[in-house]
C-alpha cells in the first residue's frame, strides 16, 4: 500500500478544509450584567469564561479571534418597578447597547460570541443579530423556557422573559415595558426550537403549547435520544432553506453536577456529551452566525473547583460551537503538523 | 393570530386535566423499620424523606395529601432465628401491621405511599394493596431481585426475600417462616416486572429464569434504552387489561453517586433521568394505586449532603410518580396562574 | 406449575455452562513501568489494581488464577533521546521482556491479563500475544489513538505511539527506533478497532483516515449508542472468522469523574455502564485471549478515594471481561449455591 501520496494529499485537503470552511472570524463581546435577575455575581461571568482560556482555545482552532472586551452598562437611578418587573429601564438600556454591539460585530462579517451575564441579555443579542440577518433562526438551550410575560412571570425577573420580547405572536400579549421602546418583536414562533427544558412555569406551558413551539424537554431527550433531537431540530429550522443560526446557550441546561455555579440550577440536565453533541451538530451546519453563553455565576459555586469547572464547561461549549471536534485534531497542538512529518523515515 | 381565545381555553382545559385525571388523593404511611436487614438507620428513612419536603411537594402538585404518620412496630423478644433468617416474627408482625394500614388507605380511595424502612416491608405493603385490589400488578425497581427464599439466601436477611413470599409459583419452595401465617402468596410471576437489576444471587438467577419473570437488568437497559424498557414493561403488564399498579422502588436502583445513603449500593445504577422517566411513564398510565420508597438510610451517608441528596431524590421519585412533570408547571409555583394573566396588556 | 424438576435442571445447566464455556485460566502479569511517558507513578498501577482485590474477584468468578507477579525492568543508562523520543532503548527492552512473558502465558493456555504501567507496554503485550496467535484482532479502548509515529508525535512519548509499531501498513513510515529491533510489525489495520477516542492529534487523524481504520469516537458513541457500536465492532472483526481477541483498555477511556487517577484525562469519556457493556460483549464472544489494563496512576489522584475508585474500576473492567455479569450471580457469593437449596421446604 503506497501511503505516501494519499497521506500527503489527504492531509493537505484536511488542513484546507479546516482553514476554509470551518474557520470563523470570531468577535467576543462581554456583557457583565446581572439586573435581569436577583442574584449578584453573574456580571463576573465574562471574566470567568475568559480566565478559563477562551481566547487561546478559539485561536488554537484556527479561528481569527477579536475580543472586543466588556461593554459598559449603566445602572439607571430612576427605574421603578413595572408591574412586578424590577429594573425594566436598566435592563432595556443594557440590551439596547448590546444589540448595537452585536449588530456591528455580525455586520462586519464576524461570528459573534456574547458572554453573559444573565439571560435577559439575549433580547439585545438576538435583536442585534436580527438587524443584520432578519432571516435568522434561534436554538435556545436551557433548563427554562424564559418565555414568561410580565403578566405570567412568578418572579418578575426579566431573565425569565427574553423570548416573549422577541416573538411576533406575543406582541399583543406584551405590555409596553419601559426601556424597550427601541425594539419591536422580530421572530416567528416557528423559527425557534428549545432544547433541555425541565422547569417550565404554568403560563409558559400554555404559551408554548398555544404557539406550537418546537420544544425538546429532558423527557423528550430521554425518549428520543439527542441524535434524533438534533436531527429534528435542524430539519425543523433549515429544511426549507439554509439560514443563519443564533444559538442561545444557558449554562444551566447542563446538569448541576457539571455546572454548579449558576443561579437557577435544576436536576436532571444535559450530560457533558449531550451538550457537546448539540454544539458539534450546529457547527457542522456551517450556519452558526452568533451565540450567547449566559448565566455562569462565579459567586454561586460552593468551591473554586465548582466555579472553574463551570467556566471550563462554558469554554468547551463555545469551542465546540466554533470547530473543536472529538474526532480529529484538538486544541492542544499549538503547532500544525507539517506534511513532511508524514514522509517515510530514512532507513539506510 | 388571535391568541386570546385559544390561550384561555387551552389553559382552562390544561388546568382541569390536571385537576381531574392527574390529581391523586395520597395517603402517606411511614414504616420506620429495619429488622429485615442488619444495618441500623434505615428506620429513620421516613423522617428523612418527610424532612426533604415530601408533603409540601405533593400538595403543590394539586394532590390531596393525608400523612398518616409513622406506624408503631414492636421488637418481639422471643424471636429466634429460623434457618439463617434473623427476626422472622418481628418482621412478620411488622408486615402484618403495615398490610392492614395499606389496605385501609387504598380501600378509602387513596393512592398509598409507603415510606421505608427496609425492603422486607414490601411484603406487607403489596399484600395490603392486593387485599383491596387483587388484580394488581407489580413493578419492582431495584439493584437486587429480592427473590431469595430462606434456603437460597446467602445472608438470611428478609429484605432480600420479600418477592418470594408473594409469588404463588414459589409457594411449595417456601418454608413456613414464623410470623407470616397471616398471609398467603397472592401474586403470579407474570404480573411482576423488574427494572434495574445488577446484583442477582445465584439462586435468584435460577428462580427468575425458571419462572420466566420479565426482568430488565442494567445490561438490558444499556442495550434497549429506558424508553423501550418502559414500553415493554407496560405492555407486558397492561396490554390485556388495565389494572392497578404497585410500584416498589428501592432507592438503591439509582447509581450510588446519586443515592449514597443506602445499605447495599451497587455501581452502575440508574441515572436521575432514567429513574424519573420510569415514574413519569407509570404516572402517565393513570393506574398507580400504591407505591413503596424504601432503603433510604440516613446513617450511611458519608456527609450531611450525601444524606440530603438521597432523601431529595426519594422525594423526586415519589413526586414524579404522582404528577410532577418536566414538561409543564412544576412544584415551585405555589399559586396557580390565573387565566386573566394571559390576557393582552392594556396598551393605550 | 411443577417447578422442582425444571429448576434443578436449569440450575445444573447454568452451573456447567459457567464452569465450562465461561471460566478462564487467567495469568496475571504485572508491568510496573512508566518510561513511555513523563509522569511518574504509573509504575505503581499493578500494585494498586491488585490491592483493590483483583485476584480474589477473578477467583470468585470460577476462574483459575495464576498471578505471575511483577516483571523486572531495567532502566538503561545509555539511552539518548531518538528524535524527540525519550528513553527509546529502555522502553524497547521492557517491551521485549513483556512480550516473552505474554507469549509464554498465552502459549500455556492462559488468558493473559497485563497490568500497566503506561500504554507503551501494549507493544510488548500484543506482540507477545501475536507470537502465539498470529491471527489475533485488537480492540483498543482509549481516549487517545496512540498511533503517532516519532515524526508526528507532539510530545515524543512512546505511550502515544504503540499502535504505530504494530501496524504493517505503517512499516515504511516508521524510523528504526533503537530498542525495537527485536520486533516487526505484525497487525493489519483492518484487524484493529478503536472505541472511545476524543483527543486525536492531527497526524493521527491523517493516519486513521488514510488507513481506513474502524474508529468509534465518543461522538460516534453518542450518535449510535454503545449497543450498536459493539455490534459493528464485533462484526467488523469476527464476521469472516472467529479468532482471538486482544483487548487493550486504557483506563482514561472512562470519564475523568470515574477514573481521575490517570495521566492524560479528557472530559466526556465513557460511563461506567458503557465500559462494562464493552467488556461484557467481548466476554460473551468467548474469544478473549489476552488483555491490557493500563494507565492507572496512583500518584495522580487528588485523594485516596480518587485512587481507590480508579483501581476499583480497573478491577471491574477486568472482572467483567472475564465473566462477571450483571444478570446473574456476582462475585460476592463465595460459596456456590447447591441445587438442594432449591428443593421444596419440608412442610409437615
Amino acid at each position: 500500500m503506497a501511503v505516501r501520496g494519499p497521506l500527503s494529499r489527504l492531509f493537505r485537503s484536511a488542513l484546507s478544509a479546516c482553514q476554509q470552511s470551518r474557520a470563523h472570524s470570531v468577535a467576543i463581546v462581554g456583557a457583565p450584567f446581572s439586573k435581569g435577575q436577583k442574584r449578584r455575581g453573574v456580571e463576573v461571568g465574562p471574566k470567568a469564561i475568559r480566565d478559563a482560556g477562551l481566547v487561546e482555545r478559539l485561536r488554537s482552532l484556527e479561528n481569527a479571534v477579536h475580543d472586543f472586551g466588556d461593554l459598559s452598562f449603566e445602572h439607571l437611578e430612576e427605574d421603578d418597578r413595572f408591574m412586578n418587573v424590577p429594573f425594566p429601564r436598566t435592563v432595556g438600556r443594557a440590551n439596547e447597547i448590546l444589540s448595537e454591539a452585536i449588530s456591528t460585530a455580525v455586520g462586519a462579517g464576524n461570528t459573534a460570541v456574547m458572554l453573559g451575564g444573565d439571560h435577559s441579555l439575549a433580547i439585545g443579542s438576538v435583536a442585534g443579530h436580527a438587524q443584520q440577518r432578519p432571516d435568522l433562526c434561534l436554538i435556545w438551550v436551557d433548563a427554562h423556557a424564559d418565555i414568561n410575560t410580565p403578566m405570567t412571570s412568578p418572579s418578575g425577573n426579566l431573565h425569565g422573559q427574553p423570548v416573549a420580547f422577541m416573538l411576533k405572536e406575543l406582541q399583543d400579549k406584551m405590555p409596553a415595558v419601559p426601556g424597550f421602546s427601541w425594539m419591536k418583536p422580530f421572530l416567528s414562533a416557528k423559527d425557534l426550537v428549545y432544547i433541555g427544558l425541565r422547569d417550565v412555569d404554568p403560563g409558559e406551558h400554555v404559551i408554548l403549547k398555544n404557539l406550537g413551539i418546537q420544544c425538546f424537554s429532558m423527557r423528550d431527550i430521554d425518549r428520543m435520544g439527542m441524535q434524533r433531537v438534533m436531527e429534528v431540530t435542524l430539519d425543523h429550522l433549515l429544511a426549507r432553506k439554509q439560514r443563519p443560526i443564533h444559538l442561545s446557550f444557558d449554562i444551566d441546561a447542563f446538569d448541576p453536577s457539571l455546572a454548579p455555579a449558576t443561579g437557577t440550577p435544576v436536576n436532571g440536565g444535559l450530560t457533558y456529551r449531550e451538550g457537546i453533541y448539540i454544539t458539534e451538530e450546529i457547527h457542522n451546519t456551517g450556519l452558526l452566525s452568533a451565540m450567547d453563553l449566559v448565566e455562569v455565576n462565579p459567586a454561586l459555586g460552593a468551591s473554586t473547583e465548582a466555579v472553574e469547572a463551570t467556566a471550563a464547561l462554558a469554554v468547551d461549549v463555545i469551542a465546540s460551537s466554533l470547530g473543536q471536534t472529538r474526532e480529529a485534531a484538538r486544541h492542544r497542538t499549538a503547532r500544525p503538523v507539517e506534511p513532511r512529518l508524514l514522509r517515510p523515515a530514512t532507513r539506510t
